[in-house]
């Protein structure tokens, strides 16, 4: 595939202002930031992600959907991959390196996230009845595989041997916790703040909130 | 990578028997067995899950890990993934198809999963107060992602033109759904029963049960 065309970034036209740095075109934006592609944006609301024509591109109506020539991809892992797959800044070229790339892609995906999910959800609400029964073990459960991924960052830079797609993904999934959380795994938190100091990702995020404050396209 | 040595599959040596048809070495199994190729289990007990050699591996003491000759992989769909890159049973082998199967096994792993973890909590918890509270939201959110998968498999025999590692994926992530909640969709509900029916996931299944049963290597 040439990289000759622009690609499009399917992102939402509003959202809600919690969610603001956490809408997942941030992760397309910032790997197109580190190797420096430039990319358009689609901005859709609610009535085109339930509209039969968007469906077929995003089952569930969700956000990023990445269009490059012919190449309609969603799941922004699976988009980050395809981009790896284009640039060695963001993936060794080697099959070894595309197979552990992809492991550490399903581990933020599958093995993080879903510990990170419900402190979101508990810290929404509150004090509500269910949330105080289930903050306990919530928190223990997320420290477990916190630790697990602090203890393979301890002596590491990124997750590979350098940085990739996967250390964005990873970065951003960790982006839900608190300092607390975060801090109590420090070389876990050492490694956030490398990734976030990375001008892609400042770049990015910039871009994902000017959009959503109203100051500028993208 | 020839395909003349026999992979090593490691999984638990023993699981609660609620875990059992659970254990995601199960979605290798099925994998292997569907292109007829032999493998080896290599089965670990707590101590060697957190050892400091299995998490070099396995940087959460989790399983399956897959070897075959040099390459390690985790993450159940990295593996999958992998599999289909060596057989055209398993994935198309454009670069299209590629993209479009690993889009659909984050769909599984990101989209999907995530809905329905709670509800495997829920379960769990029974009466306890926080479920009670909590029991309405959780299932109505599994329902609305179930829902877009339904409408998406309405006139279609797999997530993509044929069966892929992604239906392995989907299908394995459906298995904790109740009838009623399955049912309730009946696209997917037809989806389930076509994916488990393929004699491979039979044969799968049956083994793993044995491993766990204790009659039979595996």
């Amino acid at each position: 595939m040439p990289a000759t065309t622009m690609p499009t970034l399917t992102t939402l036209r509003a959202v809600p202002d919690f969610a603001i740095g956490h809408v997942r075109d941030l992760r397309i934006r910032w790997a197109l930031e580190e190797i420096g592609r430039p990319y358009q944006l689609r901005v859709i609301g609610p009535e085109e992600q339930n509209s039969a024509a968007y469906r077929q591109q995003q089952p569930f109506g969700q956000v990023p959907v990445y269009q490059d020539g012919e190449v309609v991809l969603f799941e922004s892992a699976a988009i980050l991959y395809h981009l790896g797959g284009q640039s060695a800044r963001l993936m060794p070229e080697d099959a070894d390196g595309k197979a552990h790339t992809l492991s550490w892609l399903f581990a933020a995906a599958n093995s993080i996230q879903p510990a990170l999910d419900p402190l979101t959800d508990l810290r929404s609400a509150g004090d509500a009845p269910w949330a105080v029964g289930r903050r306990a073990d919530m928190e223990a459960q997320a420290h477990r595989k916190l630790a697990g991924l602090g203890a393979w960052l301890r002596d590491r830079t990124c997750l590979l041997e350098r940085f990739t797609v996967a250390d964005i993904a990873m970065a951003a999934t960790l982006k839900v916790l608190d300092d607390a959380m975060l801090n109590a795994h420090p070389a876990l938190a050492a490694y956030y703040a490398r990734c976030i100091a990375r001008p892609a990702y400042v770049k990015a995020l910039a871009d994902q909130v000017a959009l959503y404050r109203g100051t500028g396209p993208h």
